[in-house]
């Protein structure tokens, strides 16, 4: 086998690490590591069950963050597997085999790299360079990335741009970046209504009944018609259940799960009321419990993007196309700090499933667009 | 305590045996030894797990059935009983307490000793007398009436009349008897959608947004106006599911039970095609899995009805009324014959509940009505 580029060679040290949600591994010890030697200061974050660190070199001025997590998905049934998913490889056409090569241990391989490499060849760059690193993105999210925000916030940490290296990329590397998130706002519905035989039904009253017409008028809403940067808003009923498996009683009660991924369009406010009006209309006795996951947020062109979609262009020879659609990522929490934040990596085709993969080449790649990126916007 | 009357002593010796579907302990061999030492031909019938007996007193001409069942319902939690459900008592407000007392040993009881004085002051009567009891009529129902018609059926036994001890008063005895019930025919509906992720709806096809607008036209709809003995046709949807409990996900398909209590003015057949009419026009990848648990029946004005009416206004001093609504009974299997069917029992207020209790003094002029329906039917 020929000898692996620097980057390669990480993403293998990284990958070859079992570092399930929210184990680490010994993967941000790493990093650290690297990062130590090319002039970072250091500091570990571990919140209860998470490991987190936050790294910086540089003195005043701007300062662009690279952000992402150690931790990987499950693997699932492992005989699913025809590559194992802990021993990194690159295969017969190019591939790097492993959990993690897309989702994102590449990416934090290139983004090292390219920190060194930018390091050395510019010790003495403008404004600072950060890391932000998580063990527990793909978990419940509450003692990573988060909670890392809430203790930079407290400290008043100057954050003028990130990049997250989330898989943002679909056909080819660079094609899309991902310039914000839809916000995400999830709801449990209760109908309640009146337990009974289903021979005696006015006796009773049928939650499903009277709950049916108000799902299809929430179904067929039109929430708002999103705008230049988002798609329009989106509620989808994903879980309804209602009845004692009897198929002669009529249930006492509904229940019903849906989520809004949403546009600044909407906010959670004007959604919530709308609903309530919904369901009010219906005259339905109903109760709803809200979980805000995530406000949208928006990076609009500016020096972030500008650098960016420059660097994929010399690099990859395209012009990137920014997005906001898709699911949530940490970049929600990283935004709230008033952040430009951009998400950029690989392609996102195998994320989440066996035999993940990206074409080793691309990773190369990522972290000659990471280093150009690091020029267009420090470089003295 | 003062001497019981004989239709409650029998009645406390019913009550006493804890037969809980499908089992008998002992009630049937009881009754069927009263009907032997009174002139009836005893045929058992054990049918799989269940007993079940037919008897039969008399010559040609045309024959009174009385038909009923030994098993009872569970009694849950004993401690929730304040009466012990075995221990067949009558408290201080004259209730004859315990589990079967409404439903429906009582009634056996009453016919019982209704039989035996009418065979005895009429003992060349006309016709002839039969009992077709079963074990089986809170279960599963599959071997106690149903296949003792079938046994019936395919020797010609001639069975011109049926009364079904079933507890059909509502305010005081009498007052309702059920000249027939309307069909019952379940369905478990499938939906089939695609599915994905709730942030990429546009990928995936949600049953539950699907099927919303059909199954609220499915809930509305006029199914017809019933008629002078039924009221209306009414579906009730009794279970619905679909999700995995996970949040961020589109279920890929939605289930449903639904069930239909029929008039005659609507078949099996009719309710199939405007259902299947009403998930196409929504456009819906359905399925359905149809149950018919029995047709509608219907015992028309004529001499049982009027029998029956005169008994009761002569034991009561009311006057009954024809009903045809609440639940299926095992008088849908006997109508099938060309029976004319009437249930007539004690009040159902406390039946398939703790502390089932009816008035004990309603079990004598149950027996009443019994005795006279018999005389006017069948007296010389």
């Amino acid at each position: 086998m020929p000898a692996l580029s620097p980057t390669l060679e990480l993403a293998f040290e990284l990958i070859r690490r079992p570092s399930v949600t929210p184990a680490d591994e010994g993967c941000q010890a790493l990093m650290c590591e690297r990062l130590a030697a090319a002039g970072f200061n250091i500091e570990p974050m571990r919140i209860e069950e998470v490991d987190n660190f936050w790294a910086r070199r540089g003195g005043d001025g701007p300062v662009l963050c690279f952000a992402g997590h150690t931790d990987v998905v499950p693997t699932g049934p492992l005989e699913a597997w025809q590559y194992p998913p802990f021993e990194p490889q690159i295969d017969a056409q190019g591939m790097l085999r492993g959990r993690g090569a897309a989702d994102m241990k590449g990416s934090l391989a290139a983004m090292i790299t390219a920190v060194e490499r930018f390091v050395a060849d510019h010790p003495n760059h403008q404004g600072a360079i950060a890391f932000l690193i998580t063990s527990d993105e793909e978990g419940p999210a509450q003692h990573g990335t988060r909670a890392v925000v809430e203790r930079l916030r407290a400290r008043n940490e100057r954050l003028d741009w990130c990049i997250v290296g989330e898989p943002s990329s679909t056909e080819q590397l660079g094609d899309i970046v991902k310039n914000g998130r839809r916000g995400s706002l999830g709801a449990t519905l209760t109908v309640r209504g009146k337990q009974g035989h289903v021979a005696y039904p006015h006796l009773a009253k049928n939650p499903i009944h009277l709950a049916a017409p108000a799902l299809a008028e929430l179904a067929g809403e039109h929430w708002d018609s999103g705008n230049a940067y988002f798609p329009p808003t989106s509620l989808q009923i994903s879980n309804i259940h209602a009845g004692t498996g009897a198929t002669n009683v009529i249930p006492g009660e509904l229940t019903c799960v849906f989520n809004f991924r949403f546009s600044t369009e909407s906010t959670v406010e004007s959604l919530q009321q709308r609903v309530a009006a919904i369901l009010d209309r219906h005259g339905l006795d109903w109760h709803i419990d809200w979980a805000l996951s995530g406000l949208p947020f928006l990076t609009q062109p500016g020096a972030l993007l500008d650098a960016v979609a420059a660097s994929i262009e010399a690099v990859c020879g395209i012009h990137t196309t920014p997005s906001t659609s898709g699911g949530t990522s940490d970049g929600r929490f990283i935004a709230t700090l008033g952040t430009q934040v951009v998400e950029l990596g690989p392609l996102n085709a195998t994320i989440h499933q066996r035999d993940e993969h990206i074409r080793a080449a691309d990773l190369d790649a990522l972290s000659e667009i990471y280093y150009q990126t690091l020029v267009r916007l420090l470089a003295c």
